[in-house]
């Protein structure tokens, strides 16, 4: 049923070149786009299309990038695909973005005659690969009706907010939060638990099989007892999702006092050079601050 | 075995009334105290032993109160037990305290011949009826010995944390930073998700399954959801322990923003009549500050 049908994934990072993996082991035939060329190649000889990518017979064009900036690029700018793709061509935005944002989108989209889906992910580079996603729709029934197949083959879990676009990326920026705030939370939790004497490993141990656990603690704490920074999601990502939570939150009059908190641990990480290292590095910062190491080398 | 031994279980507040029942299901007969009176005859209608307390007849003494303050005034108080109970008496301290108490604690029990161990627990009212607790525990060779069968008939987990007296309690701390800073984001986040048209209830059922989940936001949401504040743990738990947390850290030089922070939400909880509310209750405060309602009545 979905053999042959050609999809664009733009964005290769881990968690855009875990959709184009699970969608190629479900039929499709992906091309797969990323401004890392190694990456882009990468995916070729994984298996991905070769050669000039042929608009005309894509059937969705799934958006995996780094924030609203490079989505709205993509789409709308010089080069962007918006003039490129026939009538009803799914347009599905998995980029984290603002609901007011991703309304914008789905207006132009359709002036343009293309069907935009606001589809916010969650879940990690792992659950990515494995084709496990849990996402966050909203858009229009026939968006929705297209994406279906594209998320069976991607995801656990799809969550539907409605036909009113922007729905799932304001879901999406309460995870966020949450996210942010637990992984900042675990950073100070492990780093004072060795200002008395807890050992990392120690402290996972314990802290897992206790009333203070959270998914982040859980998934992040191993990257610090492992003193292996490599980026599955790097601390960049956190000014940019926290600021557009707490852009959403302020325009509400909401007052969200641990969102900004973590936000700025987040903000001192990336001022201090660590912008590119995984977000557990956020931990440097109360290490330092302390005065003391995160491991024993 | 434990036929027919003698434990007095001091404080049958939620946590204390499950240790107290569990021992009691593994053969011990169990006095219960509590300055609640009515509590304390709750417990004897449920099986506790009645009369005085035969103190020099006692295995072990369990003490399970709100703070340092009532634990000291306990043990070494003008009635307090240090004075009542025979030599290599068992005091297992389950309050949270700070581990510098507990070493002050410890080298006064030793004076007076008592066993003393420092045994936080973590599991919540539910886990501790059901005798399956998580204990952190520090203390002599000999204190560990005579505590393990009641160790045993509690808990599900018994980390152990060597015989230095505090490191104990200096685990506790750190699940207790976690626990609250986690109880005041679940707080933040279904209160924001509200702003963002999200009702509590899908809030839960998203988030349970996404990155942005906690133990506390598994616990503690369904208590807004419900509209349920009686307390299973109250506000007035978190200015105090968070205060132990924060003291500990300041005598560390450990900045703590994030603790600092939730501790200022549940002290204006607290300010605000909510002290003895379930500490969900928290997220009165966020929709006060915001202008909105937590449930549609």
């Amino acid at each position: 049923m979905t053999e042959n049908k050609n999809i664009l994934v733009i964005g290769l990072g881990s968690m855009g070149y875990g959709i184009a993996k699970s969608l190629m082991r479900s039929g499709y035939k992906v091309y797969g786009q990323d401004k890392n060329i190694d990456q882009q190649q990468k995916f070729i000889q994984d298996g991905g299309l070769e050669g000039e990518v042929l608009y005309d017979q894509l059937e969705a064009v799934i958006i995996v990038v780094l924030n609203e900036q490079q989505t709205r690029e993509i789409i709308f700018g010089e080069y962007g695909i918006a003039n490129k793709l026939q009538n009803d061509t799914l347009i599905m935005v998995c980029t984290t973005v603002s609901p007011d944002f991703a309304k914008e989108m789905d207006n132009k989209c359709v002036e343009k005659g293309l069907l935009y889906l606001d589809a916010p992910i969650s879940g990690g580079s792992k659950k990515s690969l494995e084709g496990k996603l849990s996402y966050m729709i909203s858009g229009s029934q026939k968006a929705q009706q297209k994406a279906k197949p594209l998320l069976v083959a991607t995801s656990e879990k799809v969550f539907e907010f409605g036909t009113s676009v922007g729905a799932g990326s304001a879901m999406k920026s309460v995870n966020q939060m949450l996210a942010g705030i637990h992984i900042s939370a675990m950073a100070e939790a492990i780093t004072f638990g060795i200002t008395q004497g807890i050992e990392p490993k120690k402290f996972l141990e314990v802290i897992s099989e206790c009333a203070g656990t959270s998914w982040m603690l859980e998934n992040r704490a191993p990257h610090i007892i492992d003193d292996d920074y490599a980026p599955k999601s790097s601390i960049n990502i956190w000014p940019k999702d926290l600021g557009i939570v707490l852009d959403i939150a302020k325009k509400s009059n909401f007052s969200a006092p641990l969102t900004a908190t973590a936000m700025q641990q987040f903000v001192a990480a990336a001022g201090s050079g660590l912008g590119h290292e995984d977000d557990a590095a956020v931990a440097k910062i109360y290490a330092r601050n302390a005065g003391i190491k995160l491991t024993k080398n």
